[in-house]
């Protein structure tokens, strides 16, 4: 079975879920600042969010990229990972709208922690589905951010209780962390002439 | 007349489901663990849909990549396909947020046994197609799960008045029984080397 | 310049209009059948949109793969084309809501004419973008059916604020016309062997 | 890394863009006259908006058709543009509902402008990215329209606080300029047998 599908297909759903949370952005009510000044919340997620949408966009073509094939198990651990990037719009809404509210912004975190974690399953899937001869196994090597991420992730669940502030760096940082596109991945397939 | 524009639309039409059942879990109310509990039948209601989604585009792809060509016939089965699972938002959402109500379960099962039924046309439409030494037949064979399902979404539909629960078992029920990629298609395209 | 990325570009927004068209079938507010009666002539003008944008969806295909290359002409008469399909949800909801009400239903006809025509502009762009030896000229040929329809949806107008059910009756009816695809092209394309 | 990918995700998320605008048309409360015709502004911002993701899409087609290769800074770059294009429905609504009052039109310009430059960054980020024997480049020239809509865009800004129509009149004057397609890139990709 191809990429060329599955690539599409993902594509498409990354491509509404980036596109459909602005629908979370509600048209103000008013035409002055007055009105759209409580929006800034809303506004400040959905950024948030639109940058992590782009950075599993931005991964997932280097890691299909670097897959040699597609096994039934890839499909469904690749859906695995769509479900839980599809819950981005809600939990960004949720989160804009209640100001960053402690729930909200550890529901918003429990999705980033599950949507990463899948994001690892969909990694190992492939390796094991390329075999031994793995390119990506290579190109992916000791993987520090993807092992870092879901501990940053659950550190900011937990201090959206107590300081959500707190919670909410911690999500701008592993977003950062992750803005540097996987070069690990470019390099071994695209070896640097030395 | 080409598959890959085909495939494309419903990769696209696929996607869009998918992901726009999103927008029936609509953001909650509130910032507490109240405003989110009344949503969990929405939550599941959801993942359940999502799986049948996942299942469809799963076995569709299979589908086109066992079909020769495509005729008028099979655009219009296809599309047929499509309409009954561009239902699955509303009744998903109609279903979720009345509890699994009778009526609401059993709209939910009418969908998913149109959808089966349509699935049928469209794989015997594309049979018909490629006359006589279709692959597609072969890859088929006797097809016990795509005809068992439509006596199970039936049986759920009259389980909806009596025990909704039991209803939305057996929904689970067949989710699981497809959940496995059709290897019967594979097998016949890619034999194993024995 | 290429017709794939203009097939991809009117195969998104087309998939997208048939799909959004289903969020204007809102989820209904209870759960027995007094809940969805009123919800009857929204469901019946969704059915007929779907096979509206179904049949453009089917045209439009045979249409481009006839088309030899594609101007800035092109694709700016195809961008109008899409323009006012874009409008058949807020149409189709509107005419639906109002169940067939004269203004709606008169709405309805005229965004279908407005397609109808864009559909003959766009057709007319790419022959004369493809000039004298036009593959899609000798394709089309006198095109009774693209000539009538306007006529027809004109009249359904008119027939709106008189009798709209005749009015109904005629966008049925020309959709009952189109269903057939259009085999004047796939002869021309792939004559039968003779 | 291919230019593929990137394409047809951006074809997607300008597909989405563009139709979704269409969901803030709400479909109106009555089915007469009077019930349209307050709507009217919504319905000339979404047609001023449709024309403009229109250009960006054109366009957007030919700069990548000049690129030729895709670096991580130019999938950024491209990520950023998107970002602004998303903001589209919701400042056309926002627009159209106020009908063009003040800050919903400088909002609205605003938009524009980041687009704008964001359209700029991704074109020097290409050209920077194909190294000193840019084709884009040589196509790109002077780009005095590139450089000339950012100061009508801010122009327009000053002007919707103090005379609105103005500064409506300059978006629009801005979409005429660009509604010719850039035929600088086409001239040096497939220059004229002269």
């Amino acid at each position: 079975m191809g990429k060329g599908r599955l690539e599409a297909f993902s594509d498409g759903v990354l491509a509404i879920i980036i596109t459909i949370m602005v629908l979370e952005l509600k048209v103000p009510h008013g035409a002055d600042l007055a009105a759209i000044t409580p929006l800034m919340p809303n506004f400040l997620s959905y950024v948030l969010s639109f940058i992590y949408v782009g950075i599993y966009w931005n991964n997932h073509h280097h890691l299909l990229h670097a897959a040699r094939g597609v096994s039934g198990s890839v499909l469904w651990a690749n859906l695995n990972l769509l479900f839980w990037l599809s819950l981005f719009p809600v939990t960004t809404g949720w989160m804009g709208e209640n100001h960053f509210a402690p729930l909200p912004s550890a529901a918003y975190g429990f999705v980033l922690l599950m949507a990463a974690i899948a994001y690892y399953i969909l990694q190992k899937t492939i390796i094991h589905a390329d075999g031994s001869n793995s390119m990506l196994r290579r190109a992916v090597g000791i993987d520090w951010k993807g092992k870092l991420s879901p501990f940053l992730y659950a550190t900011a669940i937990a201090l959206s209780f107590i300081a959500h502030w707190l919670a909410q760096a911690l999500y701008v940082l592993v977003a950062l962390l992750w803005l540097v596109p996987d070069r690990r991945i470019e390099r071994v397939i695209h070896p640097p002439e030395a």
